[in-house]
């Protein structure tokens, strides 16, 4: 019997607890090239771990644990995106948001960007309906001005809209997903003005099922969010804005699935049911809604200060 | 103009600093009826929202973030588990391991499930050979007993045996997935032993074309685990060990991509290169390597003890 040499070298004596692991990782994640995937990576590991041995996760729940990430993803698509889904209602994407946009004093607040944004919404013209083919939908009419800090009008600013219609869907639920509806670009005027017509929004209930509504349910949470308008609002020299306008009535500003309520996003829709003089200026029959909002961007980060 | 009464209603003060929303989530998933899950969110939320913060991730970074856990999840199907190789090359794997196996002394060590494992494994003979079809692997004999942990043999007791073939790969990786190779079920004779015949394991590259390679690659790290062995081993009153076997002639050992090496699993390749006993024995001709390890098990729990 001819036994190798190579079977005579000492043994690797190697990592033999849990925390000898987490030294191990973190040693071999040392050695990543770009600086800020190193903090990131490290900080990931740290925390990962900390978080499984805090808890002395079991295999039956890692694997649990596995199966609804490997669910989650497999939930993407196109036009649904669970993780950002996940993300939201774990209030990971708020905190995000929070540590990212620490406006100065009188700028409009973001929130959070959703998973239902779509490229390609139409670019409409001041008063152009976006929710034409929202029938059951109450009309509302938007109107505001986009700002700069001092209050100057922001002529040209571009607002990119987007909402649920008035059954509480999105477009991209539907069965044909081809159509782009309730989304449309406007344009301000030279005094900073626009004016938008859709629907009165509704609260409405999160996709539930998928991963993140058992998520929702097994925690005892409900997955409505409160009545609101999405906006992406930008304009040459400003930081854009992402956020929302939330309807002061709603039942769901206090338990929004995705913690993503405001104060100072939330804005009266003022009903009216009768032929007044906003139903004769904006040609609508009532009943109707109004709401009026202002957003006020803050000037972009110069070029030398973002290379700091 | 008509206001309805609703607009009169106080606004809601929703949280407004990062610390806020964790604050809101966490007292939101206080709700969570059962009381594991209730403790397993709670740490996952606060660590998660820790890790967030202490980075100060940027809005980008945590697109990325959703970004490569929705790629992680498209990437499985039957035969890849991707955030199975996320678990295992970030050790969490390993630490879950570490966690729940705490052996008693003199016990077989476990280590890492792996993504390879299949169902359906064929029932082989003793000295059956699972890698049948590994025309260029080097044959190996392993041998040994399955024990108790007072050293008595274990009739009866099941080997879940799977592996790479000579090239590096799991039958899961083939174009073909439909054929099983490379796995076999062997079971203890009356004297608790068993006979497996397969290749020697050869060291292999983790899979590396879906997101866990580029995270390998971006941290700088190499993708290689040592040549071993699968084993899962059961018998009626004990408790299943999930391990490997490592050839202890390995250059990866120190440096396995899954963290999953323990010293009590490296084992000698003997290599024969000459008609000796053993090639008598095994009715095999050289070059072939035999080795021997025997697996200890540890009695299960009682059922009062699980109920406690």
């Amino acid at each position: 019997m001819s036994i190798s040499v190579g079977n005579t070298i000492p043994r690797y004596r190697p990592a033999t607890t849990e925390d000898d692991i987490t030294a191990e990782v973190l040693r071999r994640i040392e050695a990543t090239p770009d600086p800020r995937l190193r903090e990131i990576m490290l900080a990931l590991v740290r925390h990962l771990h900390a978080f499984v041995k805090e808890v002395g996760l079991t295999e039956a729940e890692w694997f649990q644990g596995v199966q609804f990430l490997t669910d989650t993803g497999r939930m993407c698509n196109d036009i649904r995106q669970e993780f950002i889904l996940l993300s939201d209602t774990l209030g990971v994407s708020m905190v995000v948001d929070l540590l990212n946009h620490r406006k100065p004093e009188g700028a409009t607040e973001s929130t959070v960007f959703g998973p239902f944004h779509r490229d390609g919404a139409p670019e409409l013209p001041r008063g152009g309906n976006m929710a034409s083919h929202d029938v059951s939908g109450t009309p509302a009419i938007v109107t505001g001005r986009v700002l700069g800090l001092d209050r100057h009008p922001i002529p040209g600013a571009l607002l990119d809209v987007w909402q649920a219609d008035s059954t509480g869907l999105y477009d991209s639920q539907y069965h044909d997903t081809s159509k782009l509806h309730m989304r449309g670009k406007y344009v301000t005027d030279t005094s900073g003005q626009f004016l938008i017509r859709t629907s009165r929004p509704v609260a409405y209930q999160i996709p539930s099922d998928g991963p993140v509504g058992r998520m929702l349910k097994a925690t005892n949470r409900h997955s409505w969010r409160p009545a609101h308008i999405h906006f992406v609002v930008s304009a040459d020299g400003y930081e854009p804005v992402t956020t929302h306008i939330f309807d002061a009535i709603d039942p769901y500003l206090e338990s929004d699935a995705v913690v993503a309520v405001k104060d100072s996003l939330v804005c009266d829709f003022i009903e009216h049911n009768t032929r007044d003089e906003a139903a004769e200026r904006y040609g609508i029959e009532p009943p109707f809604c109004t709401a009026a909002f202002d957003f006020i961007l803050k000037p972009s980060a110069s070029r030398a200060t973002r290379t700091l």
